[in-house]
Formats: structure tokens, C-alpha cells, sequence
């Protein structure tokens, strides 16, 4: 019989995850390197025909990398751009003037009948449609008028992460495509995957999780860019460690949320120096005044008490490619130390199909 | 010294949520009745100029109200329509192309000034700007071209009750008024208040809440209309209780979230007999295989073991007027049972100013 802290059979658990995680660097190299022709190719296509709207249609991690991709293309274009509720279509057979617009599907597997049966509407009412998929030859990159191949490679692990980080790069690679790639910003995409590493490097995010063994319910938090990113880490610890983690924009956790918290509730506050950081300040002190157990992701310095998982000081654009990273390791690291598999979550499969 | 379970003190708390629910059958009367002209005002105001686009700007519980709206718009209208990131404009300077969009400000109190902000901007870029809020002397009304009063009445507890059913209700009104009120519709929204004070005589959402009186965390999920509803009880959970509840669409629940339920996670199912209800069913079931308790909330039966409240069986446009009712009941009664005082959520208040 093993004692307790024995590693024999634990590390068998979890390593297609470690893997993927730690395939990250690797991936921002590939799609800055080599997949950046066939992106610019696409962001041609779409300056061609400029759009007055764009609408995402994404599920599950996906979703969070459309929420970043709704950013950009707002703050970085000018267009606005939302995420659509697919069952507007699909169930209640909604047929909405999409002239002017583009639709974006966004999926991993490329492969819920949904997100296609959205895409194949959106053509019919006149959008363009595009598909940011792991799986070139899925349904939904068949389905869509244009197609970005992320290129992340197989995932391993039923709970996505390289898939994730590969999507938000392929966003903003698109995005500053159509604006025109600034000199400064390749140079920082080009770090990267050094950037990439060095975070991964740090061994803090194991040991924090040692810290929330028992921890029953998580909150996550960010504003503006940091907000999918709070949104990511708390499906990884939902589907990896099964316990509650809520995410809420900073704003929207003052709207109520903040009641639920006190020094029983870890609090992973995503706040980095630009402007969705700083609006986090003064989130972070009605947090301290409720003794939440912070921890504070990002390159900041706080006077608060809290716990630190520092990231590289970078354009908040270019920060949920790094600050995620940590939050993976996190999930990973807490799944194992509480015996679970994070490669096969309990009653989950790698494509969903929803209709 | 009172022995537990004697009420003599705890009948102090929450009286004023407690009222604020007890009116929304007259506030839904007096909407149908005395506000309908001044709603079918705006109405032709915004058939005079047809938005190609409508977006929303909500914080918490309008957030929900807001998200029923955007169905709407897509499904009865046509009109794309989706939530906007606020912090896009207000924390990046974001100036997006908002000619033939109109945008919505839904707000309680219309004081929040990042709203407002989000209105003004909006303005200047060419939208059409309308705040629905309960108070018509309010900066986001004042900043809007466009206002619709709720009239509400004052609302005593922090936890919003009446004004987010108002807000829906006024959103009904709305789109139906543009859409042009179909005869069957108007007699439905002239029986509301009698659906509404029958769903509310029933005592099973009060028993309910003594089974989940040590329930860590709760799930909420529903699809399409009945998505807001979950993602309403869900947060009336977490202010007036203090327990962590997670709402999820029924198709992104199984993309990961189902995960964390077992046995000892309550799933409240918002799901009734139309559209959004049937696609609840295979979710149903997979959350039955995880032995998640189950409460169903609707008009539909199920073969599942589960708790059930029932709902009168209206068109699902309609449901979320009274599926939230006995959810705000439950939340009311889970915070009494747990001797917290729902009126006065600890570290809350009623106006949250964002920036």
C-alpha cells in the first residue's frame, strides 16, 4: 500500500494535460511562423468586404476565446461585435437580417451540429461566415465561407488548453491582419513563445494548489481583455477539479456576487498594469474587506494581502495569451492533488454535440 | 433565549423582499394597463427608424433582463441583437460604428455612470439610445433619447425582485408593440397578474428550501428564454444566501460543467414545453445519470426522479414572467432558513457605481 503524498500512481493521471500545457509556446511559434500567411489571407478577404458587425458563436472554452475576439475586434476595428445566442436559430427557427455581418464560429472539434446549423443560416441571411477550428476538415470549416486551421495539433486531455491559447492567437492575428500588423506588436508576438515558457517555468501555480486542496467554491475575476481569462480558468478548475468556480467581470461581482465571498472563498483576481488592471483596484479592496483569499494574476504590484502568480508586463491584448497559463497549472496541479483525472473528467466527452 | 426554529426574531428579516415579490402580480397589471400607450410610444418611435442592430448595456440582474430582450429582438424581430461589453468603451476607448444600431440601456436604479457613459458614447456614434430603467429622473434615463419607466414602485430589499420582472415585462411590451400586439398575446399579458399571484400562492419552493438548507453550491441551467431565468435564480441565490450557484446554458453545461455535479449539487432545470424545454431533455438526463438532486421548473412533466415546480404553461415567450417567481421565493426562504437577512446582503448596496 502507498502512503499518502506517494506520486507512483498519481503521476499517471493528468499528463496528457501536462503535455498540452506545456506544447503552448510551441503553438504561438507555429501560428506566428508559419500559419501567418493563410491568417493574413483571411483578414484580405474580410477588408474586402468590410463588415458593420460581427457576431461569435461559440461553446464552452471556445466561447471565452470569442469573448476575447469580441474585444478586439471592438476596441481594435471599431466594428461592434457580440457573442450570439445559438438557440435562437436553432430552436426557435429566428432568421435575422445578417447583410453587413460577419459570423464567426469558433470550435476546437469543429464538430457541434449547432454551431454548423448556425453558420449554414447565417450564409443563408446573408453574413459572411468564418470557422476557427482546431479540425480542417469539420463540419463547421466545411460549413463556413472562409476557415482559420489554429493548428494547435491533437489534444490530449478532454479539457482544452492549447486549443484555447491557439484560438485567442488566431483572433488577434486576424484582427491586427485587417488593421495592418504593427512592427512593434510582431516583435512582441515573436517573444512569445519564449514569454510562453519562462511562465510556465514558474513553479508557483502547483503550490497554490496544494493551498486549495479543500477549497469548496472558487471566484474568479477580471475586466475588459482579463475577463475571458477569468472565465477560462474557472471552466479548467469546474471540469478538472469539480469544484464551484464562479467568474464574473469585476464590474459585474460588486452587482451582488461580492455577498458570497469571504476568507473561505479563494478569489483569483486577473488584473494586469493597462486599463482593465487598474479598474480592478478598488474590485480587489472590497475584496480584501470581505478577507477573500486573494490571489492576484498579472505583472502588477499590489499592497493588498495576496498571493501572486506573476506574468510578463505586456499590451493587455496580448496578456490572456500568458496569463492563462499559470490558471492551467493550477487546474491541473489541484485535479491531481485531489486524485482526480484531469484528462478524462467524470461524465465528459472531447466533442459535444448539442443540437 | 429562543430555542431554533422559533421565528419570533427571524420574521424581522427579509420582509422587504418578501413584499417586493408579493406585488409584482399589480406591477404586471399596471404595466399591461396604465404604462402600455407610453411603451407603444417608444415602440413606434423605434419603428420609424428600424435598427439593423440592437445591442444591450446591463449590470447583474438588468444583465438577465437584457439577455431575455436580446432573444426577443432576434426571434420576433429579426434584428440581430446581443450584450455589450461596457468596458470596451468605457476602460479602452472603443468608438465602434453604431449607425442603424440601437442600443439599450437596462438598469434598475439608472444610476450606474459606466451605463450612462456607454448611452452617451453610443449617441455620438450614430445609435439610437433607450434606457429602461425604474427610475425616470436617472442619469441613464436623462442620457438616453428614448425611455421607458417600468414603474416599479420602490424596491425595499437590495436583492432585485419586482424591478427585474418589470424590465422584462417592459421588454415584452416593447418588441410586441413594434412587432404589432397580437389580439392572443394581449389577452395572455391581461391574465398575468392572475398567473402571477397563483404561481405565487403555491408553498413548494418555501419546502424546497428547507432540503438545500446545507446545499454548498447549487447548479442552475435552462436554454433559450428560460436561460435568463436560470442565470436570475442563480444570482438571487448567491446574494440572499451566500451559496456559490453556477448558471449555465443547457447546451454549455455539458461542454464541461457537468463535470462537478453529483450527488450533492441541487440542479434547478428551468424547463418547460416549448422549444428551449424539449432541448432540455437529453441535458436532463445526463444530469439524472450524475444523480444531481433535481428540481424542474415549468409547466412540463418528466419520468426523471425529480422535484417539481410548477409553472403555469404559457408560450415560453412568456414563461420567464413566472418562472422566476418561485426562485425568488426559494432564494428568499434558503437566506431566512440560514438566518441571513435577504433585505440587506452583507458587503451589498442598492446603487453600484462602475467606471
Amino acid at each position: 500500500m502507498k502512503e499518502w503524498g506517494e506520486v507512483g500512481d498519481v503521476r499517471q493521471l493528468g499528463t496528457g494535460m501536462a503535455a498540452d500545457i506545456a506544447e503552448q509556446p510551441e503553438v504561438y511559434a507555429g501560428l506566428v511562423e508559419a500559419r501567418l500567411p493563410a491568417i493574413q489571407a483571411v483578414a484580405e478577404a474580410i477588408k474586402a468586404k468590410p463588415p458593420r458587425n460581427v457576431v461569435f458563436a461559440a461553446r464552452g472554452t471556445s466561447d471565452h476565446a470569442a469573448l476575447y475576439g469580441a474585444y478586439l475586434f471592438e476596441i481594435r476595428l471599431g466594428i461592434p461585435a457580440g457573442l450570439a445566442s445559438p438557440s435562437a436559430i436553432t430552436l426557435y427557427g429566428a432568421r435575422p437580417d445578417l447583410r453587413d455581418t460577419l459570423v464567426i464560429g469558433v470550435s476546437q472539434s469543429g464538430g457541434s451540429p449547432d454551431l454548423s446549423e448556425v453558420l449554414r443560416v447565417a450564409g443563408e441571411q446573408g453574413a459572411t461566415t468564418l470557422a476557427i477550428t482546431n479540425a480542417p476538415d469539420s463540419p463547421l470549416a466545411q460549413t463556413a465561407a472562409l476557415h482559420v486551421n489554429v493548428a494547435a495539433g491533437v489534444e490530449r486531455a478532454v479539457a482544452a488548453t492549447k486549443s484555447y491559447t491557439a484560438e485567442l492567437l488566431a483572433l488577434l492575428l486576424l484582427v491586427e491582419g485587417v488593421r495592418g500588423l504593427a512592427p512593434d506588436d510582431l516583435a512582441v508576438l515573436r517573444a512569445l513563445p519564449e514569454l510562453a515558457r519562462a511562465t510556465l517555468s514558474d513553479p508557483t501555480a502547483a503550490e497554490i494548489a496544494q493551498r486549495y486542496r479543500f477549497a469548496g467554491q472558487v471566484v474568479t475575476t477580471g475586466r475588459g481583455y482579463a475577463y475571458p481569462t477569468a472565465r477560462e480558468a474557472a471552466l479548467k478548475l469546474m471540469e478538472t477539479s469539480y469544484v464551484a468556480a464562479l467568474a464574473f467581470s469585476g464590474a459585474d461581482l460588486l452587482h451582488g456576487p461580492l455577498a458570497m465571498t469571504d476568507s473561505e472563498v479563494p478569489v483569483i483576481a486577473v488584473a494586469g498594469t493597462g486599463p482593465g488592471g487598474r479598474s480592478m483596484h478598488s474590485v480587489l479592496e472590497r475584496l480584501a474587506e470581505r478577507r477573500a483569499d486573494l490571489v492576484v494574476v498579472g505583472a502588477g504590484e499590489s499592497d493588498l494581502p495576496a498571493l501572486h502568480l506573476r506574468t510578463p508586463d505586456v499590451d493587455e491584448r496580448f496578456a490572456p495569451l500568458l496569463d492563462i497559463l499559470p490558471l492551467q497549472q493550477l487546474a491541473l496541479a489541484l485535479a491531481l492533488t485531489r486524485g482526480e483525472d484531469p484528462d478524462a473528467p467524470r461524465g465528459l466527452k472531447k466533442v459535444t454535440a448539442t443540437l
